[in-house]
């Protein structure tokens, strides 16, 4: 199971796509508000019980000073991957992206782009292929599938002429 | 008494500044390491037990995903004031200033310039001169001194010339 | 009594965060149009009457080149909180947020997040909370409105499902 | 197994970080120089044969247009782990960072910080313990290390003074 | 035969600038949708085969971590001309700036400006007219229309005084 | 007469362009160490007097948040130049270089490039020419020998072949 | 006389500006379309020839690369102004400024904020009182003017409470 | 032939790269100082009259506010090759890329990375090869070159380990 938080639910909106692709493959995922600075004790337990709760890795979206993602993977030895969201109170995104991604040695944070929720959801399913075989299996028809699109654009494209 | 906190011994030679000031002002301070990533629950309890302990406030240090400061000021109601320390993990300082400055709504962190433990000290003297005169004589003083530099400097210019 | 001042009526939207926070703690404030640039005299005489006046603290907001906050806070050892406005003359706020931060040894601004207003409010109550403790005593159940808040969003997130 | 692949030779300072942390958990590894640039065939067969070469993750670190972890991401399902190395040709490392982080959506590349190559490995220990309980103690050992050596900072700390 | 590719039918928006520049000097083109990250071995077959398939230039545009441009090149030894485009996962266009630029020794990518397509096609152009004096005549004429165009806004602007 | 006016005496170093500059066209100059930040009443007498002390232009270099020039040109109708300086608290001087070069509609400093004192000369000059038929014909003198260096660079390159 | 100038009748709605401000001082102008890289030896005519008919100082805007005005600079011994202009093809900004900004030694450019073309327009009026006591006046009266606005702010801001 | 120029001798030692790889591949080539703001009737008629003295492509190198390569493409129809250097006035490298890269539509620069002097030789190399296929073999053999170089690493870390 994948857990994913964020820090307000104004943020649900970028999150979507971490939970839309999950679903697409079928992987099983929780979904709730955590902040790390309004809620920090319970951003402390999320964390903590964590892995003893099942979760095979963690999913944090957060937008502006971002630290979410950082202080949850501070709190566990889970896969921590950060969403940086491009909030209404961030600096064109560059807050949100270098407080998730610049993380001081020893406790990493996977960082994908601006806003990637569907990325890190991506992500997440790589992790847990690690041990699912069947998620492997489907990744490889998902990569089929990006191919496919690209030949669905070019008769697009073609018609288009 | 204002808590001076950083992340890391590294610190330590910017988060001076903080210190030689707060001894010029004779303001009494405690100094130590706390790490927001590495030691995230002594974090929450050094900050959440920081004002029955008889702070007033407190000014932490930070480099990188500078979540020290903001994670200080989510567990605390006494005033947080962040120094954005230009570490060697730092890209030329920004992530640690945008990482401390862009708080949200609720969890102000009062954020001064890059590695400017000085002037954090000195906010440190300004916020407690609030309940007390003799430091806000002292701080009258020290912006005659603040002139008289200068003054000096002209000095200097003159007989350079 | 904190004093709220800003270089042009058109940053009052932005400024009215501050004033919205400071009535809801019931703290009293002044609200004043001081231009560095195109009053300077007034500028100096406010900053160094503010004290004199009773302020415990200068909430100052600028745009672009914006040198109220730093400038008032060379004229008063009260202090002076900044607020980085994004206004139509800035580059992406860049020029706010450096312009406010980056003061000199010596001068501090304690400096909020890009048109956080309201967290310069809050600052401001945080310092006069250092001698008042009917205040201290509100901020403690401000942070359990905060926490309330992310209850409430997850009971809409749930109900969203 | 992980992979840790790198453009050049000179990005080896960087990337000998990956390394250490590996051997400190004796997790087996092997290190290769693949150049998306020079050796585009080379590149595109490393990444496609490396899930059945028996890889659980891929470390790359590249500098400038970092052009590697994103292209490897494109041709595996496994995931990658992309390290910006500041290298003498990048601008700051701004480069580098957005080359590697700003990957579109379906091909996520896990970013970790500016030269943070002990971090890439340290994720690469976290995915791999998603099937591999030794690891995960062992990984809740180096948080106990992490904690610890705070506490060793703070005796340094107070012996300085 | 100048031969323009682009990562997704979603920058044909922008793309069409190359296509209607080389339609007005006559030059012969192909447009195909070819993606370095969904199609990479399409990408490497359309790089490896440009050159005897009678291409004299390449025209390759691309958003976010945009590696397409820097991929061909690594496959062709024709000269490739980079279109960094500004698409919704941009960081305001600078990952896409520097993704392309930012080359490393060895395979050049002839950048043009955040959009520019329009003058791909004209590099593309001033390219071929060196072996081709028909097509330098007609950027010689070009060079007379801009200034035209010049002219002409002069007029209009002494018409609207 | 030029005024040149700066923070701090470490500015000279950068300021000695100016001073240089103004010598070699013999033209009149007065320098002091001005403070916007410690300095504030003798910064506004400064301005203020500029004009009827004689001076045609005032040259101001500041580093960091750097309001001299802009709040100089507060208060005075004269030409002010800005030198952004790269001083040690500046971020890569983009803090210096936005600061000045910012202000708002009805108060404009002319700002020249990082660190470029020189130039800063040359404009008051260029200003002073206005009324100064002499000045003039130095400036055109000027232009000449600025073209002979490159004729002199060009006899070094060709030796050096 | 002014000349103002700018590459493209698309510049001048931010160009405006400074007519306005010329036209409320009751100072001559020019003004037209003049582009550095569509009509070069044009520009290099205008600029040359400005001094001889009559101008006193140039005012030149430009966007994206804009060499407008430090090319004229660098063909006219005249205080050259320089606008930058967020034009369509602008990367928000920063490439106008830092073209017209960063000019070498020996070549200086007086530079603006992004679009302050109104503050062009004082400059060369104040430029222009060098040798015009008029001028002189009309700037203390609007130095006056500025005051006066603020005034009404205040009683604006008042009447809105 | 290929023309190399560029604003300062300073420069040579970035534009040497141009130099080296131009004799490796036995092509011709003149190198000049040419200043676009110091000698700007030079730089006109240098590329004005380019085309008729034989120059297939030119290199122009400048750092800071670089308006040398785009002013050369105003005046010629060749194809144009501009190096951004990292001059010692530069802002990190930012002002000269941005000034050589954001060219208006109409009069393209192919641009290459920050000091890329190398690869602008390469590229002029490239499009030489349009009507030579001597040259297209060498550039076959040169990608060769690259990947046996990859090949050496692999051998110097193999036998490091």
């Amino acid at each position: 199971m994948v857990g994913i938080i964020m820090g307000s639910i104004s943020d649900l909106k970028v999150m979507q796509g971490a939970v839309d692709i999950l679903e697409k493959f079928q992987v099983k995922y929780e979904i709730e508000i955590v902040s790390a600075h309004r809620t920090p004790e319970k951003m402390v337990s999320y964390a903590s019980e964590a892995e003893s709760r099942g979760l095979s890795a963690i999913i944090a979206g957060a937008g502006g000073a971002a630290h979410l993602p950082g202080m949850v993977a501070s709190c566990t030895v889970l896969p921590v991957i950060g969403v940086p969201v491009k909030s209404s109170n961030s600096i064109d995104g560059w807050d949100s992206v270098l407080s998730i991604l610049q993380m001081p040695n020893g406790v990493p944070v996977a960082t994908v782009a601006l806003n990637a929720s569907m990325n890190a959801g991506l992500l997440a399913i790589q992790i847990m292929s690690t041990a699912d075989s069947e998620l492997r299996k489907k990744l490889h028809n998902y990569k089929e599938e990006l191919k496919e699109k690209v030949n669905q654009m070019n008769v697009e494209l073609n018609s288009a002429k």
